[in-house]
């Protein structure tokens, strides 16, 4: 037996068996049955070592991660976890590592009823690229297009805590535990998504920031926003430094949240946040769409606050820290805040 | 608009469109209706450069193989191809290299009808991920675990072409532009999988070369099979080095043939001879499934090569030529010439 089949072996059953499995690893290809009345889900992620985290974070966090962001797609579909592929490139066998990897991967799986149905693993920079494959059932899943005017805003747990986390590794400081965690461990919220079909008008997950998101939500949907920026669910580390220094980037656009973002009309406010209250995730109302186009930030003292808008760029990027962005496709972000800066004060 | 919103650009329509893609890129997960009665078919492989080609390999022939051993392993299980997914990891904003890759990609989605919906694209090492999604009716999908004894053992085309185009650019040589294709190029055999339904009783497409790919079938089926060297379809430069050196290793343990290996009852030769003609795809019976566990290669002259079962791995090799392997996970060939080695010449 090669390394190469040793490797192989870590990931051979992990997650659940479940029925509408025909055949897993091992063949050509993976035959998977899909429940009817149902639509599958489908979303692909790759994170890449020295631009989505540390090239020396815990193998465990990277197995977990990289789970984890598909899981936020399909939690932002309304869609159920049923399978997931994995292309691993290792830059060598190194058996420890890839069974912490695997160890952290199997337990996120566990948790939402995942099944592992295939995979590649090769040699070269380490890379991890997974796919999720969920199902929703046929007109349920909730797409980025529904916000209509009036809809309340609303975005689940708190805000930059991720982001907060990565200025102090970056910085080289010591990072509290709980923050750190949120950074490595996201937490995807597949139930809430899941009770929010026929609810929610329109979802995302929050991966590059509350900002460039929701601008996606916008912009797919025809609509504007204005957010309340009193009303951003914050962490008490997270609050301190908008307080001490009065930047709002941290909830608004540093990445890696990923909590959800959602409309939803007006009077079905009290239903959502019972839903919350039921599943242990604060759901906090940040602001409402309107008709018109760009999304407006509220400060607490009533005036508009303007986000830079200097969205990070993957690829203009230089140097191992910048590389470093944590934050997903932040570019977008840039579309998303134009018409802010382009949009005279209200005051 | 940012560099990184123009390479997505590139992506937003590949491939004709297709009824069942109820959403396509620009979400957080692709939604996708599969017909009645069929199976989903999977499968996931990463293509990295100076592992899987060279780095300075035109972008359009990576855009091309990424998706051909996909568009392979389909055809290995009698899968119609449906819709892929893209992670493209780029160490800079290319766009001419973009554009030249996207087009590759595109002309082979184009050739088989199969639909681009959805992706990554992140800043690293190059590197290509894919993922093909197909369907075969339920019931209908050929796996590797249906060879029986007195099964006959088929090739489609010709076997080592690949391989003796890498082994002549390792080397710097000039290399003869058809051969070359056969390695940048690969022919997915897509149509004959679909025909091989109900007629084949095992098959796997052959990446890492006909002793290991078929080393799969066999250990899966559990049982064995005698090839006859002299029947193996060689084009003339490969049959040349075969005649010069006596050493079979091109056609039976060179990567990258991407022609499919299947079984099937002996009565049914002459069908599969015709279905071949009409595909304008040669097919040739190279051997017969027995019940003895292993893989005898009969020479010529009666007697028995041994393979040298020095499979390549993946991640034992160094230096830059030697992790240009498009052997992909040429490992496992170790296995299944196992049998060989440990078993007497038979005569």
């Amino acid at each position: 037996m090669s390394e190469f089949d040793l490797i192989r072996a870590f990931f051979t059953d992990i997650g659940p068996k479940r029925a509408d499995v025909a055949l897993g690893v091992g063949d050509d290809c993976a035959l998977l049955a899909l429940p009817e009345g149902q639509c599958l889900a489908v979303s692909i992620d790759t994170l890449s070592a020295g631009i989505h985290f540390f090239p020396d974070c815990a193998p465990e966090a990277i197995g977990h991660k990289s789970l984890a962001v598909g899981l936020s797609d399909l939690a932002a579909m309304g869609a159920a976890p049923a399978w997931s592929t994995l292309a691993l490139t290792l830059p060598s066998a190194d058996q420890a590592w890839v069974r912490a990897f695997s160890a952290g991967f199997a337990a996120l799986s566990k948790t939402h009823g995942i099944r592992l149905v295939g995979g590649d693993t090769t040699r070269g920079p380490l890379s991890v690229t997974v796919q999720v494959h969920g199902y929703v059932p046929v007109g349920a899943a909730v797409r980025r297009d529904g916000a209509r005017p009036g809809d309340l805003v609303c975005v689940s747990g708190t805000l930059g805590d991720a982001g907060l986390a990565l200025r102090g590794l970056l910085a080289g400081e010591a990072v509290d535990p709980a923050l750190r965690r949120r950074l490595e461990y996201p937490t995807p919220r597949v139930e809430l998504g899941l009770r929010l079909r026929g609810l929610a008008t329109a979802m995302i997950d929050l991966s590059d920031g509350l900002a460039g998101d929701l601008g996606h939500i916008l912009a797919a949907s025809g609509v504007g926003a204005e957010l309340d920026l009193v009303h951003l669910p914050l962490s008490p580390p997270v609050a301190d430094v908008v307080a001490r220094t009065g930047d709002w980037s941290l909830p608004l656009s540093s990445g890696d949240d990923y909590e959800l973002c959602f409309c939803l009309p007006a009077e079905r406010a009290r239903e959502v946040r019972e839903l919350g209250a039921g599943l242990d995730c604060p759901i906090r109302t940040v602001g409402r769409i309107r008709a018109k186009a760009g999304l407006a930030c509220r400060l607490p003292d009533g005036g508009l606050y303007a986000t830079d808008g200097s969205g990070y760029d993957h690829f203009a990027a230089g140097g191992d820290a910048a590389r470093l962005i944590a934050l997903r496709d932040k570019s977008r972000i840039s579309a998303a805040t134009q018409s802010l800066h382009s949009q005279p004060s209200a005051r």
